[in-house]
């Protein structure tokens, strides 16, 4: 059998991934009458006159929404909130296995953003947080700005600030293994739709200063008609100078390339005219923009790509585990982002200096220490700066 | 400790009633590229092909929503979303214990009916059905029946008719003790609200002739300008004599009292009036309409409450759980009367000629025959009426 045969079988023998189960036994009559009628009249008292006691006795502060439209599933594009629902069932099974956080799928059947807006808020009071997912940009951007300023629970595109937070983290250590400095560096950034554009705005939050973005259009530039409004607002910034040109001039003089785009569009040729010790971060799946081989004969030091079969697999599961998991323990309201720097930070920090290499500049999928350094990390700077309820 | 404050620490202890499990474990890159990528892609294109198959690689066919506004919490009233979620936690993990059907509180943030019934459309495609709970008549109304009419499946106000099953379930052996026919007995229900209004009608279908509803003003008939349309539309069908009069009168040679209101609103005297042989269903919770010591003083052969601590506790917890096992396992897209009363007669064979008697005409909550018979007779009706999915 192959994969897509294995993974049928799995998804049809279980039928699905994930159950609810019971956090204490009902067997008697006691039980119920604690669980249910007429004792649970106690706690529906207690949090009808102190809203807050709804954490206290519920799990509602540990239940999280993955919320999709089904628009922009995987790679593979518009499959419908049902053709979505396996993918929402997955990620809700890494949250329990990676940080014990119960999440479940909702699957929406609408694409209009008021109105999902208006569902998710409607049904907010039974979650502790919101993980969007595989929605369309850039309708995920209205989406997620707006159910964060509406929602006092924390509200995270994955797909967004997952993939940002992990390229962070993979460039941290890069960074420190080729000892340049991350004010120092030129970036370039390959692909400024969802993913790319969180990266970029990461990155700059982080201290990147030298920023070049390239589209399908080559270099992008303030003012160009054919940007979307993100790639407007992020060209107003990092290109001033209203720099022209394609990829290949892009990446001449850099120290950096992060592909969020399509397979195959950087060769050796391109990587050799990179500055020493080049980085290379291939994200695209299956198929990356470089693959690693390449990439190196071109002269690159260390290259990540978003696959298990080559060392440094940048993966965001690195990423959402531990920040709805430290979120969620000190009542986050919100996931900023200093919150982001932190997680990535945390991530960076698990590879220690000696361990540290240009094939190990990021930790395992199935560390088991991520998940808990990451929220420890997201937690205390939720606190520090006063972004928990009440 | 008394009750309430044991069930204070069981939910504080646990932080609620119930969590998320996974079906399958994810400890290796393996797993994790069978349950999420790149394998998850598979079943992903095969229900974007095909959307049936959904039920086929996913839990979505075991999910139930248990959707609530928070406005009729148990007897409480309007406690909010919040202040309804321990009971909606509650049902969920009754849900599970019964009948292996997983289900999860759905905590509203309106009350208005157009954008609950919207709401509900809008996350559907995520659930196998819709339990609806603890939501004020006569809202319930409308949002069930329009529901109901979108959805393609089973959505299910239990509050109403999970009451009216186990009264018919009851009903139908108490008589058989009593060896009176339906169509023959004189039904007095007092208390037409969600409850009362679901076992009226259910109790019509299911063959009884004579029925004389009460309210707080007494004996209901058509064109008074105190019914509500529900209190309007059964007058019409039960009152046409247009009877008037108070509880007192209506119960003289009645055989059947069937409460759903409030507390100590029948004394032996009024009992004593009732034809032989009569049967008192008291279920007002926690203060039954009469205690059973009374109603058997004033002549009472059979009395029923909601209470765990008499004989004949009338609980639907003997109903939700089979009913919606039934209906999710052979795929019904609605929850029939004749599903109801199928269940009923389900329930109600449970109890043998031998073993019937006037203190045990209703199983045990606890008796782990009920739900799979229910869910058994269910399914059986839905497939017999063509009620499935394609």
């Amino acid at each position: 059998m192959n994969i897509n045969q294995q993974a049928l079988k799995l998804h049809e023998e279980n039928r699905g991934k994930i159950e609810i189960s019971l956090k204490a036994e009902i067997a008697n009559k006691e039980d119920l009458s604690l669980a249910y009628t007429p004792g649970v009249a106690e706690p529906c008292r207690v949090i009808a006159e102190h809203e807050e006691a709804v954490y206290k006795y519920t799990n509602k502060g540990n239940l999280v929404a993955v919320v999709t439209d089904g628009t922009a599933v995987l790679g593979l594009g518009d499959l419908g909130p049902l053709g979505a629902y396996p993918v929402m069932e997955g990620k809700a099974a890494l949250f329990k296995a990676f940080a014990n956080v119960d999440a479940i799928p909702i699957c929406l059947n609408t694409t209009d953003p008021k109105e999902i807006v208006k569902t998710v808020v409607n049904i907010a009071p039974t979650f502790g947080g919101i993980n969007l997912e595989d929605i369309a940009s850039p309708r995920c951007f209205e989406i997620e700005q707006r159910l964060s300023e509406i929602l006092d629970i924390p509200v995270f595109h994955d797909d967004q600030h997952g993939t940002a937070v992990v390229v962070l983290a993979a460039l941290i250590n890069a960074l420190k293994l080729v000892k340049k400095e991350i004010a120092a560096v030129k970036v370039v950034i390959n692909g400024v739709g969802a993913a790319g554009g969180a990266v970029a705005k990461l990155l700059l939050s982080a201290g990147v200063a030298e920023m070049v973005l390239v589209g399908v259009n080559g270099i992008m530039f303030p003012g160009d008609s054919r940007n979307n409004p993100l790639q407007e607002e992020l060209a107003q910034i990092v290109n001033k100078q209203m720099q022209q040109g394609s990829l290949a001039e892009a990446l001449e003089n850099a120290d950096v390339f992060i592909g969020v785009s399509k397979g195959n569009l950087v060769n050796a040729e391109m990587v050799s005219k990179m500055n020493e010790q080049a980085i290379i971060f291939a994200m695209a799946n299956p198929i990356p923009e470089i693959y690693p081989e390449e990439a190196v004969k071109g002269g690159a030091y260390i290259v990540g790509t978003g696959r298990s079969d080559f060392a440094n697999q940048i993966n965001n599961v690195l990423v959402f585990p531990g920040i709805f998991r430290g979120a969620l323990d000190v009542g986050a309201t919100k996931i900023t982002e200093g919150m982001k720097i932190a997680a990535a930070k945390a991530i960076a920090e698990i590879i220690t200096d000696e361990e540290l290499s240009p094939d190990y500049i990021i930790p395992d999928p199935f560390d088991k220490r991520v998940a808990s350094k990451v929220a420890e990390a997201v937690a205390r700077e939720a606190i520090q700066s006063d972004n928990v309820r009440r």
